[in-house]
């Protein structure tokens, strides 16, 4: 497997420098350091070709993407992104694939300070797996548990744009030239919400990042919470070019349950509702009010005051 | 992606519940603790089928074997296993395989009181990645690089029983029903040395698992040390098995080269190898003096003080 040795030279070296790295790649494990007022929150995401990324993908986009879902999983704790490890799967080696794969995975590694501090390179079927390693000041850490009857929920940025572009790259949908770059952007190059979780971690009761459509992951909130929750459709964050590309019943329906917006879903008390813009504007970070926390462990979508017909825009499970 | 839900239930509470383990599998994130005088130790191994095991393989041996080449690099550095992630990817989901499989991991996580964390699963082309997180006293770690002219190479175990199973398993080579048995098993299920490897570290100067072959990982070894090494052929624990199975030339070609024998190979300076008698004992595993390291970074294979024909046990490629 010389072969495969030789690709480690994408990705050794070209780390961020981290301080509490003592040893990186190159001995039997790494060794990082952590303090005592600091728990580590550890996610693991696995990007399999042909079930999570298609064969066309741009290389740069997936390894780009591979960290961002990762990242988007510390956001919703409150962390500081750290460490990471990566194993590779790949049918064969490209040296241009490779190039490009490894200039997206470290332009989000640099850009959020992340040390690449270990991995795994084998022949296969295309996979990603990563493993990342965040910190985050003890008993400050967002979980999903915590959300309470009457507090607020609010979501980041706009939802809806990424499946929409993952419908146009499968041909689904056809929209103007500008237009579907930008979905095309938003489905291949997330913005993990890294900020803005760590600027929620002394004011939001709970939070969860939106990985496989708001309905789908507001319940596995609320199921641990033990809480239930109305959400306002009307409410919905949606982009300009979303309402222009799709009939708004369409649009909502990507909003709902499209999946891969990896922005955040947090719950905020009344009290902290005032902190709460003062905080999030430091980030830059847009965000919206779209409901209440309720009690009854159900889920209830709104319009107009009356129950939302989910039915109306294409979607039926939940 | 119900069906892949489910499969959760053979990996959830199953874990050695741990003091440093806030929270567990669940929310974005697990939460560990780590404590200002340890570093965590970190490494990552991939295993993909038709690559590092045949689809024949018994799913109890899997689940046992992925976990124990992690638990191999940790005892190389000397490290106490804690937290581990499993990224496991499936071409279907068959209960019997994955109840066979979760026995073989969490016997091992058991043993060595490692607690499942995170993971991934997904349905492709079968392949299991763990990320493995472990604890050891800072400055104590055992590096590959630390070897030094004088020091003296020690192995624990014997050496070359794995490759032979492997061996039988492809049909290359016939042995009687009870060797076959023994050699199966020592290629099925390694046993890391995770306390030898803890009781080595304030007396080796440098270590490495065997999962290559003794020839590829010692050249690592003297590499990072820049140091070079002398090995006695004849001094190579050898079990009574594989003397009896294979002529001794072939015998010593699985020691050098055959790879996955998942013991630890280590260097003591002349001062501490009294020390080491009394620390090894207490753990039970038997190690043996195999060679010398010296200057110039070169590997040399003595055989009754002459050069060792290294083409006798059939492999040139060193």
């Amino acid at each position: 497997m010389k072969e495969f040795q030789l690709i480690e030279r994408f990705f050794t070296g070209r780390s961020s420098p981290r301080r509490d790295v003592s040893l990186g790649i190159g001995d039997d494990c790494a060794l990082v350091e952590a303090t005592d007022n600091k728990s580590i929150a550890i996610s693991c995401d696995t990007l399999v070709e042909g079930v999570h990324f298609y064969k066309e993908i741009p290389a740069h986009a997936l390894g780009y993407k591979s960290l961002a879902v990762n990242l988007s999983d510390l956001a919703a704790m409150g962390a500081e992104p750290a460490w990471m490890t990566l194993a590779l799967t790949l049918p064969e080696v490209n040296e241009s694939w490779l190039s490009e794969f490894s200039d997206g995975l470290f332009e989000a590694a640099q850009y959020y300070g992340v040390s690449l501090v270990g991995g795994d390179t084998t022949r296969g079927p295309r996979s990603i797996t990563i493993t990342i390693n965040g910190k985050v000041t003890k008993d400050e850490a967002l979980t999903r548990s915590g959300a309470r009857n009457g507090d607020w929920i609010y979501v980041t940025g706009t939802l809806g744009d990424s499946a929409l572009g993952l419908d146009i790259l499968r041909g689904k949908v056809e929209v103007n030239a500008a237009d579907k770059a930008y979905f095309i952007k938003r489905h291949y190059y997330p913005t993990p919400r890294v900020l803005a979780g760590q600027s929620l971690r002394q004011l939001a009761t709970s939070a969860i990042d939106l990985s496989d459509g708001l309905v789908s992951d507001i319940n596995h909130l609320i199921k641990s919470s033990h809480v239930g929750a109305i959400i306002d459709v009307d409410a919905l964050p949606l982009s300009l070019a979303l309402k222009n590309a799709v009939p708004i019943d369409e649009a909502l329906g990507y909003a709902l349950t499209g999946g891969e917006d990896y922005e955040l879903l947090f719950t905020v008390p009344e009290a902290q509702k005032g902190a709460l813009e003062t905080s999030l504007a430091h980030t830059g970070v847009t965000f919206s009010k779209v409901g209440q926390i309720t009690t009854g462990e159900q889920l209830k979508l709104q319009s107009n005051g009356a129950a939302f017909e989910a039915i109306n825009c294409g979607f039926e499970h939940f």
